[in-house]
């Protein structure tokens, strides 16, 4: 039964001797390691300093990697320099390419020289940190690392180690959000039995993360029980806490029981804002845990002039934000921190003999496996020391604000030219804009959108709502945009109205590229716009 | 409410201003990347070249970290210099060496340096690859990689995307558990009811990683429902069909459901291999879900003679192993395979209007973030598809198999030295050996143990049997030779057996290194056997 496939390798036994013989031949040797090393660190500068040659967007059709690669594995060794050419060849033409400076999409996924330094070591280290002996520097450092950042957040001490709280590092806002809402699961099955598991309800917005909806997924929350409380466009998208209270008070007369609310600091779609102090108010007269989401706005809340969008924090349970969004840390690095770790570890502890030891039956140790979904984890806290060393606070805040003040520009641009609107108030570097109706409604004669061009995205224009049109006209322009490889910008759809999402971070960007992205969106949309024929 | 905490910065307005300005101060300029990035290759280089001279297991004593650094984020910014001189001076004393060619504990995390290369590349180009059109090439270089390595292993057509399954990169085991086991949860409860959750019973042995446990825990399991199959010494710790079929029998008849079954291909405590075939075929007769972790042992099942260790594997539903572990690939990277991904992605597909896009739409794509917990994931495949090319697959194999041949010699040691016995039968490349009890016991004139020196540890030998003294000298023989520095084992218990562990797989491991362990553990166990006082 051991050959199931037809697939056979060329074999030649003279050739399968054991390996590891002479010290070169060896995969981890320190001067082979030095040699290659040092060729993928000028790769990947040469790479950085090239980047706003391809197109942002990657322009690759669906299926093109196949047609370069081989159907199997090589069974010889092949040399980094043909590994490396192939990498330039068939893998940054299929890249969208988030460093770029002309990258304005979804949201930054903002690198930095001490993040892929602090990523180099910890992988050069390769320590599986599961808990504290297993590699101490890692838990230790972390410790200190989340109490640093939670000091620049000014996040209430019951968050910090040193208030009885504590930080961890996550992959992902997914996963810091699964594991706090598994703890207050199990907070209240603790009460009233596994058998009402049924009864949990869990509450959020029509603009939360699609993560939450996916984690309680996962976490066996009955989808009947998902309570989505709907915002608008007059509040900016943001929940109404009496709304929430509204629909736990039905929930509660129903016989089923609040335990979760997830309030976000920064929507993904327009970075709207919940307003964390009533919410927590509500959630607390049902011991309702409350999680907060922070993950694109939470870095800029280091700066004391935005600190107020946390306001109301110190009522949650947990708060977390991605460093690895923006906050010059690579991917994966979520900061979350809670006030309960024992709410945490209760439910996500293990204690299996082999991993058994002193240190932790001394009870004087963080064993962060106990913290998190999985097992083995990385020593991602090196990367956070090193962004939070290498340019210190006040360089961090400075890069921030340097971000603000473009998508400052870039609103002043699209305010001043009529045929532009902003859809919603900017709060942070992300701007929410639009080709505006009364611009799409001037090209024609009497409010009916003619054919545009030959496109076939865009149906009947005697079938479509005025909202519909414009819509359209948005989305045209987007995907014109995105085509021409220059910038990259992605949509939403909030309120029923499509939005162009402009949205400054890319460590790279500077302000010239955001002039330069304005032209680009005024060329496209003086093309869109002169493509509607007037109907007569 | 802003300021919640008493901690402030020292500021000075004056050196608030905005930052990204020169070009050369942007945390991203090419030509600084550059001279940092060969200052840590060369520092991590060094590192591995000096290996040797470090404690293998960390010696330092719980908050020691602490006691070095400061106690907030530094204002202004420090050079890598300084930086690097920190992580030499506290963090590599705080490190457990995984990399150490003198690290034979738990299993080994086994880095290269083309698994080093590909995190740079992958870390460099940060993308987000959460569907297609993030990054084509982060989507279709894994799916080809998995294609490739599922054929190495010889894996059923049936798992591939060749065969209508397909392969997705998780980090741990433990995620690959939690999505599979969701994924055959929500197939039942989409026949019985959500309603019926609590009625979900899943199964395992006594032997299966403590993964399993928490990922039921996390899916909403009732605890009540996770059944452990025990095992013995005289079946080598292997999981006995008919045992399964009995328990899944009584369950079915008390009215529960039968949902899945975890099997194991070389489990942590003694590399024991459950019978794949037998244990499917009753599984198949329940409708139930396999899940084969095969953590450790997959990678060798590349080699021929190893490959009938997963044989059977054709009755599952879903196999993994990691990457990370033996196969030359830095954490983290768990390689799964599903012959059915519908059932993963029906459970685990989030469609958010942010994240529309017509590759998506046209159904042409994968979308990896419907094959895994989080949305966001990083670029994996690269490092993967650079120790494949870069070694080969010839190479691989001779490796892995010097590995083997590396764990034969120590236990040839071991079974030469009638002090010592090898406790189970070595299927890999961990040898599972103690001090016998007839060594233990030939210290004592009556069969009771004397006081061994002044150690706290062990309890008054009047009140103990003969298994618990026997199992105290060992666990003083793994303590010793830990604490000294030179090697690093860890233990388990199995059947009552306290044993030592022995895996060979870190990758600068030579045959020297094995005969000088063996070395110091025939020393620490003469200290210890002589230690042991005769009782009169």
């Amino acid at each position: 039964m051991g050959s199931l496939g037809d697939f056979e390798f060329p074999q030649n036994n003279a050739l399968l001797n054991i390996a590891g013989g002479s010290s070169n031949d060896n995969p981890l040797d320190p001067e082979e390691f030095r040699r290659q090393g040092h060729m993928v660190i000028d790769f990947i500068a040469d790479y950085y300093k090239n980047i706003e040659k391809y197109p942002v967007l990657s322009q690759v059709e669906p299926g093109y990697l196949k047609k370069r690669l081989p159907t199997s594995a090589p069974f010889y060794p092949e040399s980094i320099e043909t590994i490396l050419g192939d990498v330039q060849d068939h893998i940054v033409p299929g890249i969208t390419h988030w460093q770029s400076p002309n990258y304005f999409a979804y949201f930054p996924s903002s690198g930095s020289i001490a993040g892929f330094l602090g990523e180099m070591l910890a992988t050069g280290f390769n320590v599986v940190g599961f808990n504290w002996m297993s590699s101490p520097a890692a838990t230790e450092l972390e410790s200190i690392v989340m109490d640093w950042l939670g000091q620049m957040l000014r996040l209430p001490k019951s968050f910090l180690f040193s208030g009885n709280g504590g930080g961890v590092l996550q992959g992902t806002t997914c996963e810091a959000i699964l594991c706090t809402l598994v703890a207050a699961r199990d907070r209240t099955l603790r009460i009233i039995g596994n058998d009402n598991i049924g009864k949990l309800v869990v509450y959020c917005s029509d603009q939360t993360h699609c993560a939450f909806k996916k984690a309680a997924q996962i976490a066996g929350i009955n989808p009947n029980n998902f309570r989505v409380i709907p915002t608008t466009l007059s509040s900016s998208f943001s929940m109404c806490p009496k709304a929430l209270r509204n629909t736990i008070t039905a929930d509660v007369e129903a016989g089923l029981v609040p335990i979760f609310l997830l309030a976000t600091v920064g929507t993904t779609s327009t970075t709207a804002v919940d307003p964390l102090g009533p919410l927590c108010d509500v959630a607390k007269d049902y011991g309702m845990w409350v999680h907060v989401d922070a993950a694109y706005a939470g870095s800029i809340c280091i700066c004391p002039e935005f600190r107020h969008f946390i306001d109301g924090v110190e009522g949650a349970d947990s708060f977390s934000f991605n460093a690895h969004k923006w906050f010059f840390t690579t991917l994966d690095c979520c900061c979350l921190w809670v006030k309960d770790p024992a709410a945490l570890t209760q439910s996500l502890s293990t204690d299996p003999e082999y991993l058994k030891n002193k240190a932790t039956e001394s009870k004087q140790v963080v064993d962060y496996k106990d913290w998190q979904l999985a097992l083995s984890r990385r020593f991602r806290s090196l990367k956070l020391w090193l962004v939070l060393r290498s340019y210190g606070v006040e360089k961090l805040r400075g890069f921030l604000r340097s971000h603000v003040k473009m998508a400052k520009v870039f609103q002043g641009f699209v305010e001043a030219d009529n045929r532009f609107e902003v859809v919603v108030p900017r709060n942070f570097a992300n701007v929410c804009f639009r080709i505006s109706p009364s611009a799409v409604m001037n090209k024609t004669s009497n409010g009916v959108l003619g054919e545009i061009t030959n496109s076939n995205d865009i149906s009947s224009p005697r079938t479509k709502t005025k909202m519909g049109m414009v819509n359209e006209v948005n989305q045209k322009l987007m995907e014109s945009i995105n085509g021409s490889g220059g910038i990259y910008m992605t949509h939403s759809i909030v309120g029923g109205i499509y939005l162009l999402r402009f949205a400054v971070g890319a460590t790279l960007t500077q302000e010239s590229h955001v002039i330069e992205a304005w032209n680009v969106v005024k060329q496209h949309a003086h093309a869109i716009l002169n493509s509607i024929p007037t109907t007569q």
